[in-house]
């Protein structure tokens, strides 16, 4: 039974919004009950405001209450932050229907969007000014979202991380409770005090529910240029980032690593890819350049990459390799995640170390992997422009009895305890904290930050009623 | 006479640092005590420590007796932050001799160096392995300095602010006082939990002192191509820079504008500079693309450049274009600061609107000033490509008694209020809060963030003793 003042909260809520804005049926709350991969709980209710004043009251309506509100965007991240938990207590605030292209300025090169906003949807709508948002993700979050998570994507070494390309926000806030702060911005040069959006940005929700946001955007690419290659060695695959940095810093938008183990994957699951190499080689790389100036006599990135490929091949360098239109080649990139599912449990590892020690990063991995916790296939790939990884492992059906979840806690904590103290690595490059990562966090970030949250948080959130990430 | 305190710590600071590192006469303190342009004060001494440890130790020292430290790097800084003010019982806290490079990484593309390292120095080291740390200003400041002014400078546009190009740092607490604080990283995608170096930048050592930083570089320019232009409007300006960026996106560095006041001040004081334009026109635009491909039959930034130029000028968008070495086309745009002092007094505004309302609000200004404040000359220039204005005003010496102390604050107010309330613009683009510019801080930012800083303060300075800057 609920305790009176989640009862009493619950009439007051739906009398707020009204009864279709508030979820309170179990099958009308199960779609945002669950993460797409981690994260299942029950909700009080999932309350869907179609306003910013609704979504302030229901802040102090539950400040009130002390009762917790779990911000949600789309519903796809994958640290299960914005999945309820347990107790069934907890709001889930969507902010799926606060949504829309608020404004484009294609001088400014800005576009200003309400939270629920689809990644998708402000491409379209960027499109026919020749503009982009250019993070590019296997998932289509939305704009809240991603500034929650600070989400970063295979383009990142051209464009930076969401924070980059985060000009101005408005938030709600918890203390005081449904105060809308307002912190838009269309400058590109402003310091006039503390950059206090960044407090918002990647800090999944914790210090206030961010309602809109001003993004700068980036043209269209007009060429592109891709070769799917493989690398002598390891090392030599950071000879070759560091070469095409020098020579095509301007234009590099891709870098990207692939086991052969992955590779095999996506051709056994996908009869449609063809192999791009036979035999499949240990690991590939895959370079893009693009340019937001079309291709010309004096600007032809496809004519500027070839003597590139040429001399690394000659030079012994580069061993093999396949140039063909982007679609082609991004094609396997992009199946990995959803082929290595159907080979077994995925224990998934989303990391980034310093990109020089990428090679040695991995050799260490795969060895750990192989000596403590054989039966475990390293499917891994990642994003060698960023020193991001996702050092993903498959467990086959036939090893699973040896992977009960005691034993996949384990794997996970020295896999993480080599990136972060032998490495100097993160845990989590690109997806965040929330209750997926929280052991991990208590486990490694100094007592010195943890500390400097529990001085932040009564400035935000006195009763730890947003969100279930905890930072201190 | 001093309090006993400020005489104890004195004493206490000497002791602890040495006599040769605790400038205490005034013939030695003089250097710190004035800014390049406003501040002038009276400390009680100089400290320069030569370690963290003992920079840790004198903030101690000055917590316990309540003493107040003003952190100054390298004294570039214009809006006083860095300078003493009048009572005499503040201690200057010198970074200089806390500098030098700690590491570079080539394959990472980061450079790691103490607070004093100067700009210049950084890319001294940084030079042999092709690369640069593109923040390009007129001054010389130091790493701690850029940080705590999130220093802008001319190519903006391609590389972003100095925030843009921090991976890590680690400042010295007032609270707990001296507590070291190591938020160093070197890696792109990190994001566990809040990125608390946030904090540190821009907030001109409010929030803690920075004692070094871990700075992303770029790699050096391969080529260049640049020209002055005679746009055939201000709006046309626009146009301009919205076909460069879709055409050139990759390569434009620097998008420039210059006032005919401005560059006739400069020719007229450095005559060995040639006129680029006879007549001189209204205005001019500075455009330079670069690329750090170097120059080949695929990627030639000239060859790029020179049919764009000619299309516009046929389409008479351009009225008139010279294209010359970048040197001999950048000398005219860095002499302008220097020469229009030479004219008489100097009321400077380091300014920012949107893009999209450059022209209006410089047609905007310039009608106040000729209206209301009528001898003031307009020597503006400014960065279109980040909507920066350094809207500068001449005051000739034969109007100098027209413009006394009250009549310029009525113009700052003025110009302000034009920028901020009617444009929704920066009144600090660059240079940040400090002394300077607290009047206008108290007066325009929303009492809303005045509040969030308030609440954030007593967690990192509770008695206020770090700097001079108050941002609640």
């Amino acid at each position: 039974m609920k305790p009176v003042s989640a009862e009493r909260a619950l009439s007051r809520i739906t009398a707020l919004l009204g009864a279709e804005a508030c979820l309170v049926k179990q099958d009308a709350r199960a779609p945002y009950e669950h993460g797409p991969r981690y994260g299942a709980g029950t909700a009080l209710c999932v309350a869907r405001p179609a306003d910013v004043a609704s979504a302030a009251e229901l802040m102090r309506l539950c400040a009130a209450d002390r009762i917790s509100l779990v911000p949600q965007g789309a519903n796809t991240g994958l640290v299960a932050a914005a999945s309820p938990d347990n107790s069934g207590l907890q709001v889930i605030l969507s902010m799926e229907r606060l949504k829309g292209v608020i404004d484009i300025d294609p001088v400014d090169g800005v576009i200003q969007a309400w939270a629920g906003t689809r990644l998708s949807e402000l491409n379209q709508a960027l499109e026919p000014h020749g503009l982009c948002f250019p993070i590019d993700l296997g998932a289509d979050p939305s704009v809240g979202g991603m500034l929650a998570a600070n989400t970063g994507g295979a383009r990142l070494i051209r464009y930076g991380d969401v924070r980059h390309n985060t000009l101005g926000l408005q938030a709600l806030l918890m203390e005081p409770a449904g105060e809308l702060l307002d912190l838009n911005n269309r400058l590109r040069k402003n310091n006039t005090g503390p950059d206090w959006k960044q407090l918002f940005i990647g800090s999944a929700g914790s210090y206030g529910i961010v309602t809109q946001a001003v993004l700068q955007t980036h043209p269209l690419p007009q060429q592109t240029a891709t070769a799917l290659i493989v690398p002598n060695s390891l090392p030599v695959g950071l000879q070759l980032l560091q070469d095409a940095e020098r020579r095509f810093g301007d234009f590099l938008s891709a870098f990207e690593g692939m086991s052969r183990n992955a590779m095999e994957s996506v051709l056994h699951h996908l009869p449609q890819v063809i192999a791009p190499f036979n035999p499949l080689p240990p690991y590939a790389l895959l370079i893009e350049l693009s340019s937001s100036a079309p291709a010309s006599a004096h600007c032809n990135l496809e004519h500027l990459f070839m003597p590139w490929l040429e001399r690394h091949l000659e030079q012994g360098n580069i061993l093999d390799a396949v140039v063909d239109k982007p679609e082609s080649l991004w094609r396997i990139r992009h199946a990995i995640s959803d082929s290595i599912k159907q080979e077994g449990k995925i224990v998934a590892f989303d990391i980034a170390v310093a990109r020089s020690h990428l090679p040695a990063f991995r050799t260490a991995a795969i060895e750990l992997v192989e000596r403590d916790f054989a039966g475990a296939v390293v499917c891994d790939f990642g994003h060698w422009g960023d020193g991001g990884l996702h050092f993903n492992l498959v467990i086959p059906p036939t090893h699973a009895q040896q992977f009960l979840p005691a034993r996949i806690d384990a794997l996970r904590t020295a896999i993480y305890d080599l990136v972060v103290r032998d490495y100097r690595g993160s845990f989590s490059a690109e997806h965040g904290i929330g209750p997926f990562n929280q052991h991990y966090y208590d486990r490694y970030l100094s007592t010195q930050k943890q500390a400097l949250a529990a001085r932040l948080q009564p400035a935000f959130d006195p009763y730890y009623l947003l969100g279930n990430t905890r930072f201190s």
